[in-house]
């Protein structure tokens, strides 16, 4: 007799969740599994944030914080944006991740049968989001020809009388890849011609190398832009983010937050205001140095190795990399991999439909002599001598 | 060019916000304000709990849990209801704060246009987030016949064929009041019958004075259950809660999780681990003990002024006064206190619109002198001598 809301079908399951379920079974067998499957920095929060943290509770900043956040905060997120770009504090609204931010975004913009476009390959859960809210997201296809993003053309030419906004997301999770600065420009007009409403997710900002990514809001003040303490910041567990709001959606969105999260966690809130600081600034600024040793080293490997990556990842810690040489089916690749060679990586099918069976993404968020171990297994399962 | 999601339109903004707002506006001018209008406990969170949350960062517990939760904390949420009541750990679904509970559930189960059954008054997020999903929120009138409570037999005379879900607040926000173990049992049935499912929000339980809460699940497994570590665990700014979920929808549920938060605070979440030691659960009951007294003084001091309390509000830490006596408008009513008096409280509008301008909500969630001070100056105000 239970009865399950039509959304549901709607909203995958992770397959990259099976993958890990089965890699820690094999790991309580007593296999080595090198992990190259998680989405999530490896490194610590930073400790000088730990820190605020727990000055933060002793001081006993255990209570409810306004629903948009901690001034001090709006300022500081405010402020770490170039002045060309940099939105006013109180344009800036903190949020439980870049979950929470999205939900608000797409809470203030979507009605039932309203379209989003958004790229595919992209992360599913921007539109499981607008599935929730009763939207209708229009996947996109994109492939290496536009960097594997969304462009301004590729936006005119989706776009119906339902259409009301895109999301897009640089640098891109799975395949790291960047909307370039005009392209980017490019697409805000568009879509302001359109009458839509732009939201960008930029959360893996912070994270390019070779590259500064730029915000769209060096082009537009009328984009949603969501961020995220998680990735460059390496706070994920703290679940934490933000979103510069548009100044006319601004009371709109105070009282959706009042309403769907009351406000963002305090203990997290204090201890982000250590993010900010010179000496945190160069920790992170260190581990983005290692992130690009890892993707320099990875990305070439995987190419020796057969697996074909025509555009060059410049952010994020993923690539994205075409493994049909190999299989016509990448998910029974990623699961066969675990098996034989026990290495764990996630299968194409996990962000999108458009020519998913050909691709599986590796992420470099874990230790260079694992990468350098996992490419050594790789290679050898695929030569046919099984891995481990 | 700005455009807004009709949902909007239905998603009010909090009343208290105003008068919390112009509360500190006054103080900053200088002016003594008594703060009856906070609906969070004025306690910080226990000292072990915050130890906890220490530790668990020093051990570098900075990273994502399972979507569904870590399993220590499941576990020790399911051992803390009694035998007959109890869920298995899977069922247990640990989410940020009872608001990502509710969201879970009601994703769930709600289709655009369904109903759900929401008491009026009652917490205002309730019947918004049933509208943040397309869904439509009945608002039954209940008073104090009821004991401003649903009842199986209101279930059932304003049930439709487009109702799918019934949410029921016991203890209640705004009034306190529980629903008698034995009507629940029959509003379950009720529900049950009418082919539709049943949520109740227990995030009072726990601060219940006199009497002891019984949850719905000594009822029904079949019942969505949202609960917190906010009010009784003293947790607020933590943002932490969780579902217990009928074992139907548990593998929605989990989807629904991974896609719409991730996960929980994991900081929080080890915290929450200290909550059910003994030394907390002493002082828990220390506090418990504090707010009755509290109740035990406001209750008749404001039935002396003339306030009107027709049902003996038995949890929570709110009482809800009918004003009728003083004015035909308890917004202004509440305003006029705060300039006057120099006391807070929230006007009956918050909480949904039968009635609600008869009425104001009292928190005592503040410190006995704060009660007494406030029921002086209040008494000086309604007698025309100021307050302040």
């Amino acid at each position: 007799m239970s009865r399950f809301a039509r959304r549901l079908a709607d909203i995958a399951p992770f397959r990259v969740m099976e993958v890990l379920a089965r890699a820690r079974a094999l790991e309580a067998a007593g296999r080595s599994i090198v992990h190259m499957e998680i989405g999530e920095p490896d490194f610590p929060t930073a400790a000088p944030i730990v820190a605020a943290a727990n000055a933060a509770l002793a001081a006993g900043h255990t209570h409810y914080l306004p629903a948009l956040g901690l001034d001090a905060l709006r300022a500081a997120v405010a402020e770490s944006y170039p002045p060309g770009a940099r939105p006013a504090p109180e344009d800036v609204v903190i949020t439980p991740g870049a979950s929470g931010a999205l939900l608000l975004a797409l809470a203030a913009l979507v009605n039932p049968g309203d379209q989003v476009l958004v790229a595919d390959p992209g992360y599913p859960c921007n539109r499981h989001f607008v599935r929730l809210l009763e939207g209708e997201p229009v996947a996109v296809q994109v492939g290496p020809a536009s960097g594997y993003q969304l462009t301004a053309e590729l936006v005119r030419s989706h776009w119906t009388p339902r259409t009301v906004a895109v999301l897009v997301s640089s640098p891109s999770n799975p395949t790291g890849t960047l909307v370039p600065d005009d392209e980017m420009a490019r697409i805000a007009r568009a879509v302001a011609e359109l009458g839509g409403t732009l939201i960008v997710d930029e959360i893996y900002h912070g994270l390019t190398y070779g590259t500064d990514a730029v915000s769209v809001l060096a082009h537009t003040r009328d984009a949603f832009v969501v961020n995220s303490f998680s990735k460059y910041y390496g706070m994920t567990g703290w679940r934490l983010g933000w979103l510069v709001v548009p100044r006319a959606y601004r009371a709109a969105i105070e009282r959706l937050a009042q309403n769907v999260f009351i406000a963002a966690s305090t203990p997290a809130q204090h201890a982000a205001l250590a993010a900010f600081t010179p000496e945190v600034r160069a920790e992170l600024e260190r581990r983005r140095a290692i992130f690009r040793e890892r993707r320099d080293y990875l990305l070439p490997a995987l190419q020796a190795l057969g697996f074909v990556v025509p555009i060059v990842p410049e952010g994020a810690f993923y690539i994205y990399a075409d493994c049909s040489r190999f299989t016509d089916d990448s998910a029974r690749f990623a699961f066969d991999l675990l098996e034989r060679a026990g290495v764990a990586i996630t299968p194409g099918a996990d962000f999108g439909e458009h020519e998913s069976t050909r691709y599986v993404r590796f992420s470099y968020a874990t230790a260079m002599e694992n990468l350098q171990e996992g490419v050594r297994r790789i290679g050898a399962a695929l030569a046919g001598r099984g891995g481990t």
